[in-house]
């Protein structure tokens, strides 16, 4: 931490500032500038939270952090990418993984058609909505433990591993039962109870980030779920919120590289989310391979005119087989698969 | 709804569109522009979501929704403003309900002490938090239940009533049990498993907006609330993320005049954390009742620079005196009182 | 400065980085944490924008500053408040100076009519545009040279002195003819070249904070008119560009409390444009008010619904003599008058 | 225009919105919903900017313009790509242009260096900054003049040609004589002045999009140079402000998908400044490329550690050619060159 002082602190400020950061454990090292003095706190920095509240001093201008306040989630503790197998998938390896699917699971027809053509077309996992957070209680809220089923039928079926939402900490263990991923929702990025619990819950856990979430607090909730004992978190860039109109959210792309440069954690692309429009979202999935992203989550459903949900941002299984011919090729020219 | 189409649509095309209207139960009127065509839907509004889907057409340019969607909330269904009676005090009425007390509960005597001093100076309700929404897994959790206790001898001790905040659906019993108000945080606030729960609570709740919601999206919370029976809602406007980083968040007083103007339900202001800075509490305080405001809520500590948490944006109790003193008279302005 | 390497850094990298401090003429201070070193630079800091090319080495993860760049706004170098008089006008004193009048000159007679009737309320200062910056090319530019004679001629008849925004260097000396006061507009905050030019044009320059600048480069703009030799600087607020659509911009309040805290430069609100909807305009300006800002300017238009620009957000001349009501109560409460 | 009504609006006051519409010029539509009447403004749509002022009328909810505001811009009146010529390079058509150089031309043997190293790496047009837009005025404001004859005698020597800032009215036709190609900058994006000047200049334009420019009004912005009778506008985008901070800015690739949807006019990513560090810089130059965008514009420096300028997201000239490597890859996955 980096405590900065107003100008004009006597030595007497100074030294009850030193006195007080001591107190908590850390040791002061004070630098005199012309017009500022500004102070060093050095010592183990789990706690440095602490060392905020100082800000509250009459005589403090501002507290700054150094550190990352992040741990497990760091390449100073882990170095190496991780790499997440599911059923014949990996995540974070060389291969690009392609998870796709309906937004909302409709009917038992609807996610085995889905599911028969994004396996044809190259996808690896898929994804489907049982539990959905709605903005309107008034909106269709899902098939819940039935869509729960159908999405396992169409595992059976396709053998394709299966992504799908966990909404609460008491639907962890159904979800988890029937699902090989666990989605944490963008609502949910910063829904603690609910992290605490997917740490505990032995599958891979695919975590979104919110739609305001700094980069920093996306990873510090990720951060919960290692802390859980949960090693196999993916990030999942989806759009965040801005000025900008034009598309549903702004999907950030620059936080691939950013992320990338933080942690060993896997990070993949949500293009139809990210734009909400399906006339965007295979310019934005091939940016998104080309960015760095080991992977991506693409919505694909069969009528999407007649979709319960999310229908202006889903594709129908054609355009979505030729998005992943183009995929491909710039997987390739990133010396990498699909 | 209004279905704009692309240019050049032919008749064929309009019909289409037209009736797949009338399928999902509206009544289409078409317009014909001299570049667009564009169609109105007319019908019972609580499906409309599904029209959206229309946007997937290649011939639909967007699909535009006129409506409010929320009912519950609107004016159009209740004109009275809500008043809610929580002890002695009352939110949404001609006086302005001011809630203080510590960001988190840290000890029994420190509560007590904060309890005494903010009724003193003209508080109504005690806050204070004894579970702690942390974004990161290493900062302090809150006392928990342990906390509840101490609120609740707190408000035996003075007579306030007391918020706090529930962060699961399976601790809204607990908190309800010593809560006279169940406090919704800003990240939860989509958390919609949350909101049908506490819809069922009996207990007054406030709604704290969400550092990205929109003030649409807000009331839509709002309406799971009261959807699920519980009429007494709170909104609370505490600070959007914006690019200003001279505040911890950007305090969006223009919400106060705007959700007036949307529904019958009270809201207050949380100039704490909407600026996170406590030199411009007591000018935000001021504000929020000069735009209208219904009540404050308000961190004090009585050594904020030893704070667990939140001290830079916390009051000592005797500026937080100071503040009452110059908001009671900007509500006498406004002829209410405090 | 504070230089952050990164972690395992050696001797010989923190001896070159402070080898380069050195030969940009500072003096660098090491401080050795457990995982990081840390760098302070000391000196001079007008030059110390050239520090943070230092981050393209290798081995620094990021340059901070600490000192505010700006100087001649600063309470550091004036701790007074500057208060500037325009005719019977004063900006800054314990008065609050009301500005108001048409968003555009549309007419000899529009402009004549609402000077005589926001006087009768008690503005003190007449507002107007002549040279229009409009977003797109086919909207209405302004009446240009002859608006300026209009408002002159409403000086004249009513004695308010005049504001009007001048849009480009080769303009000023025009605009200046005829304005009391010089507007810069929030899409040129950083037009430096027309700043520049205000800086040596002998009149007070109202500076309006862009839709996207922080505090700190508004003041930096600022500080351009200033260190041009023009110490009559206005700041005002006039709403920041979020993800919120409810109202036309964001008018941030937060803003009054932050520069009065950093500046000694008087501050305005816009509710107007910060809003965009007439409706919330009486609510914004009390709070401006209340938040401790120095007066208000106002858009008052005597049939909006005809207006030629900016309809929406103008007020009836009935409507904002009921707001001066309003607003003298207010003013009265922060021991200030109108 | 759609007009929405409030709801309760008397078959008299329906009637009195549609005698106004009527009396602008506009054919009235009315369409009748349960709740609401709505009606549809049909007509020449150049003026309908006029129709927002129905707004201020009370029983008028919501005014919602329908068309795109612009139209030399838009595919409906040229659907062919618009393809610039400069020199021997080209931008809008097959092959991706990549414009390369140093932030600001510090000195004649700078640039010199720079010029060969990007040519020799593949680079078409060489860009430099002689005029510099500095948020602070004690920062380095360029070589002006002097920086054009350098960046001329560049030209002769490389056979490269230039595209260096203009940032007013008066030095239009100065920059025009040494710079085959007029930049301006995000700051100037609303310069409206500037615009209509640059759009008699005989040169193509650069415009880059302001950092809180929406997509349409970028492309307003657009319209005033093509309105001026320029039709060699290439678009820009550069980063948007939000409220990310492990960015400078958040470069908005999702920017390019929708403009080539909405214009024929060509689009080229700025990585330098979207991301403001030099290690984002390729992998987002290679996402850029990958979303659809017709060029590039990067920041090279021979000693990045010593700029005078955007020091830290500048690209040391081997860490240039590396990324041309990878961008040339990834454009033939799109089926273009470089």
């Amino acid at each position: 931490m980096i405590i900065v002082l107003k100008s004009g602190s006597t030595d007497a400020q100074v030294e009850d500032v030193c006195r007080r950061i001591r107190g908590m454990g850390y040791t002061p090292h004070t630098i005199r500038g012309e017009l500022r003095t500004v102070i060093g706190a050095v010592g183990d920095d789990r706690g440095k939270e602490r060392l905020r509240s100082l800000e509250s001093l009459e005589i403090v201008e501002a507290v700054t952090p150094i550190l990352k306040p992040f741990k497990l989630a760091s390449l100073e503790v882990r170095s190496e990418p991780t790499r997440i197998r599911v059923g014949d998938a990996e995540i974070g390896g060389n291969r690009i993984a392609v998870m796709a699917g309906p937004c909302s699971v409709e009917s038992r027809e609807q996610v085995l058609e889905v599911a028969t053509k994004v396996k044809a077309a190259g996808a690896c996992i898929l994804r489907g909505g049982a539990f959905k957070p709605r903005t309107s209680p008034y909106a269709f809220q899902g098939l819940e433990e039935e869509g729960l089923k159908y999405l396992a039928e169409a595992r059976r079926e396709t053998g394709l591993p299966v992504i799908t939402e966990v909404m609460e900490p008491d639907k962890v263990d159904l979800v988890a039962e029937h699902s090989d991923i666990l989605q944490i929702g963008a609502r949910n990025v910063q829904n603690f109870s609910l992290l605490r619990k997917v740490g505990q819950a032995g599958k891979p856990v695919l975590l979104k980030r919110g739609m305001s979430t700094s980069i920093q607090e996306w990873l510090l909730s990720a951060e919960y779920v290692l802390a859980g004992g949960n090693p196999n978190v993916i990030l999942c860039e989806r759009g965040i919120r801005t000025f900008e109109t034009a598309t549903r959210f702004t999907l950030d792309l620059n936080a691939v590289p950013v992320v990338k440069r933080l942690t060993h954690l896997p990070v993949v692309v949500d293009p139809s989310h990210g734009t909400g429009h399906w006339e965007y979202v295979e310019a934005m999935a091939c940016a998104g391979i080309a960015a760095g992203a080991d992977g991506l989550i693409i919505e694909v459903h069969p009528k999407p005119e007649e979709a319960l949900s999310d229908g202006p941002q889903s594709l129908k299984p054609e355009k979505f087989a030729a998005l992943m011919t183009r995929v491909r090729k710039v997987a390739a020219a990133m010396d990498r698969e699909v």
